[in-house]
């Protein structure tokens, strides 16, 4: 685990980076055209999903080529990549991994500061929206890429009144024979 | 001038910083989501600019706050605290100011590197957009709110083929008397 702290560190030092501000008021930006195009809410979740599903495709790239992970070989390791070295190159927070279920297919993430709520009050209307959605959907997208079919959902959200944030990661299904004969779920 | 490099570089290590990817990745779908919803390319670059002055007028709450910079008594001052300040605060990278006009009432901001325009290629059917407009309006909205009326527009746009981006800056109005009457244009 130690390993994995180290190699989020290393490429976040390494990684161009811009003010986390710029891209939190660039995301509201994104989020309140949405909420304008789309009916109702749900569809609003759904579409921050998908239009993060289509960056972490992108985003696997960049991952994999500076963070030198190799195919992980079960899914407590994905996790340590995605909580120690993914958030930590991409939103230069940590993620903690916790409730791993009983066949260790399901965890959740905690994650306290989430850079991209910063600065954001969501109005009483828009109560239900799950804001942080494209941070699921990049997840999902990502993992996807490496053969990964996992559902990911906002359980916990600060910007509902919770403590902290909590994402929910499902294992689904391993996409290809070949790695899955390798995988141990 | 040293003076001004070495407070933006003071800002730019203390601040809170993302992955310059996933921002370019979040304004891309910003963007492509605006070119939705839009008739013509020249309502797509209207809108970039007007959500760019929304953002500046937030932004400069945090630029006047970390920066220390006071009201600046000329406009070449005002010049080197947003290319040395304010760039690198924002988006990591210092800009030059270049092609002041015959009165100072006007320059031009060169850059090389725009982290937005990572990754980034534009279609053909596109080629009129200025993708970058959202900086011209964040200055513009930035600087509105300390009393200076300008006029923020790409002059030269690497995604469109020049070898590098400009932005001209021209100062149309002094907002208030009160100030007006220390402002040397």
């Amino acid at each position: 685990m130690a390993n994995h702290s180290r190699i989020g560190e290393a490429c976040w030092s390494e990684i161009p980076k811009v003010n986390s501000e710029i891209f939190s008021l660039t995301y509201g930006a994104f989020v309140t055209q949405i909420i304008r195009d789309e009916n109702n809410i749900n569809d609003v979740n759904a579409r921050l999903l998908a239009v993060g599903k289509g960056m972490g495709g992108r985003m696997v790239d960049e991952f994999l080529a500076r963070s030198g992970v190799q195919d992980c070989s079960n899914f407590k390791e994905t996790a340590e990549n995605i909580s120690k070295v993914g958030f930590k190159m991409f939103l230069g927070v940590v993620a903690e991994v916790v409730d791993w279920n009983e066949d260790n297919t399901a965890f959740t993430l905690k994650i306290g500061d989430m850079p991209i709520t910063d600065f954001v009050e969501v109005p009483e209307k828009y109560k239900d929206i799950k804001y942080s959605n494209i941070i699921c959907g990049v997840m999902a997208g990502a993992l996807e890429m490496v053969q990964l079919h996992v559902e990911c959902s906002m359980l916990k959200d600060m910007l509902a009144g919770d403590e902290w944030n909590e994402i929910r990661v499902e294992l689904k299904g391993v996409l290809e024979q070949t790695m899955a004969d390798d995988y141990q779920e």
